[in-house]
């Protein structure tokens, strides 16, 4: 039997997931796409960097931004391992993200199908298209791993 | 008669958004003080900084953050002239932040008393103490006379 292939940049943010949890960080990675090329990839980092904003998400967009010199992002689409929340899910429609592909759904903090579900807001000037659960079982048992360890 | 006066850290905010409008820049300023001190004040640059996340919040909060060696704003509190929206809202609770004033209210994007309504959600983990309406006045005509001459 062959396992159907995670698209590259799913497969890139799943590893950022897994470096992250080396430097203690909640495991999660995000990357973005403009045609077809990764222009930024991260994961979180708030412990390190001091930084309670530094979700995988927003230090993409802002890395993507900066490479391509302007403030919104039309034509990309960001690949993160788990379901964005109200910050990271506000951050991704004010850059006018095109595509956003999730792994795994989070009840507890996502605000795209929980919660805050910014998107669905009739305030929300930006919506992308979303695809979920690309890579969920990966995403989440690296999730799992870490905080079963920190207990 | 004698004007109650507005309190020092939103006059500060106050100022900031009329710098953000001489730049071009929509005029929202923010101010983070700790133990009644300002510890950091920014205004939204996303324009100048090609960062969609450049809110005056979230800039401030990051300033903050960094100031104090730590990712999180427990006892600091967030002055800002607009009824901040999703992704600054989420930062806020992410941060820790102890209390939020804001000035004007914001039906089209704010998610405080509007929308996603972000502080109001079962998961949310942490919800600081509220009060709005403090320097609205100032703040509304600061935005209504920037958005007046762009159109």
């Amino acid at each position: 039997m062959t396992r159907w292939p995670l698209p590259e940049p799913m497969q890139e943010a799943i590893a950022l997931a897994a470096r992250a949890a080396e430097l203690g960080e909640v495991p999660i990675g995000a990357v973005i796409t403009h045609d077809g090329q990764i222009i930024a990839a991260s994961h979180n980092s708030p412990r390190k960097d001091h930084d309670p904003t530094a979700h995988a998400e927003i230090a993409a967009i802002r890395a993507a931004a900066k490479s391509l010199g302007q403030q919104r992002l039309e034509n990309c689409e960001l690949w993160v391992t788990l379901e964005p929340c109200a910050m990271c899910a506000g951050a991704i429609s004010h850059a006018r993200i095109a595509k956003l592909y999730y792994a795994a759904s989070d009840p507890k903090g996502g605000a795209v199908e929980h919660g805050a579900r910014v998107f669905e807001q009739d305030q929300c000037l930006h919506r992308p298209d979303v695809y979920s659960g690309i890579g969920e079982a990966q995403a989440a048992e690296i999730l799992r791993n870490f905080f079963r360890k920190r207990r």
